[in-house]
Parts: structure tokens; sequence; C-alpha cells
């Protein structure tokens, strides 16, 4: 009996993905030991095609940023990755090379991040493909850094720059024009998941997450989970400079860049005693940290200050999916 | 700020399902401590509307359904559930009520399954609805079931009944009238993962997987697994009684009951010398177990035996996405 299309098809372009445990993708489930002496950190992102991700994406960045997104939950967790399961829901006719580009993608970060899929299901689907993946990391005991844990007086930390994933999408949709455009695509399709920082922040910093949705509304979230407020400083954002250059001849994008998303950057608060210590961490991740504010008193309030002082309000309040 | 509707969703109908380890889905991931002593058992599977369930099913069963999928695999693993992650891409505009009643059904499968949410996404999709999960279980070190390890001679088991699930579909869809088509819609709805029959297996079966592509297809995967052909016996197959009354007005029906799909039983093998331990694990988790053939020499080759002795072909080789 010769194997059906769908299985040949995995067989192609997933088996070389598998690692120790996946039971070379054959079986009905993954067998792991877990690393002993660890926690185990698990978080669940999808993407589908037009919301996540533009149709005319290459696959190799579609499946890097399937992976990075994710990879982002287990930095803002302080968390080292250890494997995957992917489950991928693609329309008939789908190209193989699609498909090839998609798999070289998934295997060249599997490489630079020491990772390797589990398990997974691959399935057709009568729309837009739709592509959900579940990352498994471990940290030590009681290590994990929280969303809860800021306090009144704590600094407000942004790793990183803001803005460019937004205004990445923005250039690929063709609604702006800019030099250093490559940088700002590449931001878009390509996030850095911050996974060095998140770890030398174990122990820094008091709270922390990862900003996907927009700064300010991610920001939110974080003073929710404290129960405390926060004033962020639009004059302090981290820009890079083909986003300085468009802030430059459009003063009212800086507000804008604080409501978009795709940024997948750490937010975190530390002890203002503890400037040096996120300085060394920063140092030691190789990862830009800038103070974009402070946490406040005042449940889940933030003020947004812009360029002169005065509190601003965003134009919108972050990525709503609903 | 207050919160945007895909979070309050989110909170309205998710934050109950979570449990141990999940905080609250608050954070960017769930943190859990793995038993000790035990090995993990992963696998994900997707499920699209319109091709994996029906627009119409009731969203109770769909979201149980969803869970019982994946379940079905632990099963065939010999493993025992702990938790599950999910991510759900649903069409803006999806009722609160279809939402409402996905929550509830997972809600009773998780008191029915003894396992609770960990963490996921919702995200919106511009087409139809997709469901992915991931489930997470636990089995003694290397008493996990495998798909390889059958050996020529050795029994062909499946547990339950076969052809429900996919005369269920035909009753769904009009394209059948049966009596008892409530119990074979309920199969189709509602598959039954036959945890305990799994566990009871562990050091009994020599091979086992789940049959959910058709039972010769999926013989085919575990022939191919283990280096063996095998000899299926279409008159040996356990019918429910509304499949053995359709059957018996319609014999050629039997060999498609073979190639349907959505069965969520377990196919296994075993020495003929352990049929009574065999017959004592379908006991002791009160799910029956038939012999239904046996394995042979010949590499993945699978005969499919008529009801008067003579080697038939099937109507199709089983369910692909491709």
């Amino acid at each position: 009996m010769s194997l059906p299309p769908e299985f040949a098809l995995i067989a192609r372009h997933f088996r070389g993905l598998a690692g120790e445990g996946a039971l070379d993708l054959q079986d009905d489930a993954a067998v792991i030991t877990p690393p002993p002496g660890r926690e185990l950190v698990l978080a669940a992102d999808a993407m589908v095609e037009g919301v996540h991700y533009l149709p005319d994406d290459p696959p190799e960045t579609v499946g890097r940023k399937l992976l990075r997104v994710n990879l982002s939950d287990l930095a803002a967790m302080g968390a080292e990755p250890l494997a995957y399961l992917m489950t991928t829901a693609l329309p008939r006719g789908t190209p193989p090379d699609w498909l090839a580009g998609f798999a070289s993608g998934l295997a060249e970060d599997q490489r630079e991040f020491g990772i390797h899929v589990l398990g997974g299901d691959t399935v057709s689907i009568p729309g837009p493909a739709c592509l959900s993946l579940t990352i498994i990391g471990t940290v030590p005991p009681g290590q994990a850094l929280r969303r809860a844990g800021a306090r009144a007086g704590d600094d407000l930390w942004v790793s990183g720059t803001i803005g460019d994933g937004a205004l990445g999408l923005a250039v690929l949709q063709g609604r702006i024009k800019a030099d250093g455009e490559g940088h700002l695509a590449r931001r878009y399709r390509l996030p850095e998941p911050r996974l060095a920082l998140g770890r030398a922040l174990r122990g820094v910093a008091r709270a922390a997450m990862d900003v996907s949705d927009g700064l300010a509304q991610d920001l939110g979230h974080l003073c929710r989970a404290g129960g405390v407020g926060a004033v962020l400083e639009l004059s302090a954002l981290p820009l890079s400079a083909p986003a300085a250059a468009l802030v430059a001849s459009d003063p009212d994008l800086r507000a804008r860049l604080a409501a978009g998303g795709d940024d997948y950057e750490l937010l975190f608060a530390a002890d203002p005693a503890d400037r040096e210590r996120v300085e060394a961490a920063s140092r030691a991740a190789s990862t830009p940290a800038t103070r974009v504010g402070r946490f406040t008193d005042g449940l889940a309030s933030v003020t947004v200050l812009g360029p002169e002082g005065g509190a601003v309000s965003l134009p919108r309040g972050g990525w709503s999916h609903f």
C-alpha cells in the first residue's frame, strides 16, 4: 500500500526536523524524559495567513516567524527552549515549493535556537493557512519571570527598538515609503526572540512580558497583573534609525508606534536600585534595554506622556482580533 | 484601559478551564513541574470546520471531539492524560453562544478525563474555524506503547466497534438513513478515547496505534513500522447493532467500513500466547477487544479477506487530506 500524499508530504518536508523523543514522527505521540530539576514552560501561538503574515511573505520567514513568536513567549518567562509541536492547516494545492521553503526556514531556526520538532498534524483547510505551534522550554524551579510583580516606583524597561514591526507591515502593504525598508520589513517578518535577555533578567526583573499587541496595550496587561499603574514616556521610546527618520518627518507617528504590534520585545519592571544589574544583563545578552517610564500607584492606569511632557491619548488600544 | 474584546472573550469562556500551572492564562506561558519518575507523552491534532466536523455540529461536541481525538493519541501510547494547550482561530462574528457551548463541552470532558488547560491562543480567521490542541500525558519510563513491534504470527486486535464514525457522518450528511442514527451520529461527534484499555495493554500489546484515518490504511502504518504484513478478516470486524443492520441489507458496506475514518479505536498486536492477558485487559478496562486478523511476513502488505474468505480490494485507501 503506497503512502497517501498527505503522509508523503510530511515525510518529505517535516521528518528531517524531528529530534530526540519525536520517534521520527511515526508514532501517535512523542515521548520525552523531562530534564531533571527543571520546571517546564509551555505556550502556544497561532498564525493565520493574511492576519499574522502576508500571503506573499517568503515561506522561509513564515516558518521562522511561527517559531519566533512562540520563542518570544519563552523569552518573556526567562525560559530556555527545548522543543515544539506544530499543526499546519494548509489549502489544498499549496505548492510543494512553499512547503519546502517553510520547512527550510524551520530547520534554520531549529539550528539557531537549538530545538527540534516533537510532533504535530498536517491537515487541509478550505480557507487561509492556519499554523499553530506549541513551544516547550525549561527554567530552574521558581525562577520563571512573571507578569505580576511590578511595584509602584519601579522602572519600566523595554528591549531593542519599538515600532519596526508595525512600520514593516505598513511598508510591505505599500502604506508608507521609508529609507531602510529592508530593515523594517525584516523586523515584521522575522522577530527576534529576546531569549538571552530573558534568561539574564531572572532574579533581576520583578515582572516581564513580551510586547506583541502594541506596547501601550501590553503595558496595561503588566499593570493589571501587578495592581499598579504606569507612566510611559514617548520621548524615551527606543527607535531604529529608519523609524527615527520617519518620526522626524511626522512627529505624530511616535504615538502610533507605541500602539502598533509585532514588536516581540521584552517589557519589564525593575527596582531603580537595580539599574546597574539590568544594564549588566543587557550587555551580557548583547540586547539593548531602555528605560521608557515608571510604574505608579493607581490600578492599571497607563498614562502616556508626549514629547512635550503632557499626557496624550493613543490612536488605538493595540491589536485586537475581535 | 478596558480589555479589548478578544481578551474579554478568553476571560469569560476559557479562564474557568485553567488548572495548576496555567497561571490563570494571564502570563505568556504556563509553568509546570513535570511529574517525577514519568516520561512525558505529547501529541497535537488539529480540526477544521467542514473538514473534521460539520458546521452545524453542536459546539459542545466540537470542543469535546477536539479534546478526545488528542486523548486518543495518548490512549494509543498507553499514556495517562495530564493537561493541554489549545489555539482557536475563529471567524469574526462567532456567536458568543457558540463559544460558551464550546467551552462548556471542554469543561465537561476536563472533569471526565481529569485534565485542564494550560494555555493557548485565540485569533481571528477570515475562513473556517481552525482548532488545534496539544495534549500532554505521562507514562512510566520505557512503557509507552509504540507502533513498531508487531511480529509475524501476532494476533491483530481492535477495540470497540468499527465504522460507526464514518456511518455517523453519512447520516448527518443525509447520505444514508439508518435505525440507531442517534448512536451513529454520536459516535462521529464524540469519539471514545480508549485510555483505560491503552494503559491496561502496557506490557501486553507488542505494538499499538489509534485508528483515525480508516482501519485498513492505519493497519498499513502499523505494518510499515514493524516491517511486517497483515491479513485483515472483514467477517471478524466488530460492528455496532446499527452498523450490523446496515451491513445485513448491503453486504458490500462491510469493506467500506474498514476504509472509513473517525473510529478512534485502538489497533494492536499481541502474541497469540497472550490472548488471555488481552482479554483480561479488555475486561479491566470495560472495553471490548476483538481479534480481526493476524500479522504475517511480507513487508507492509495488507491483505483484506472478504466474508467468503477471498482477498478483496477496498474502495479507497482511507482518508487523506491532500
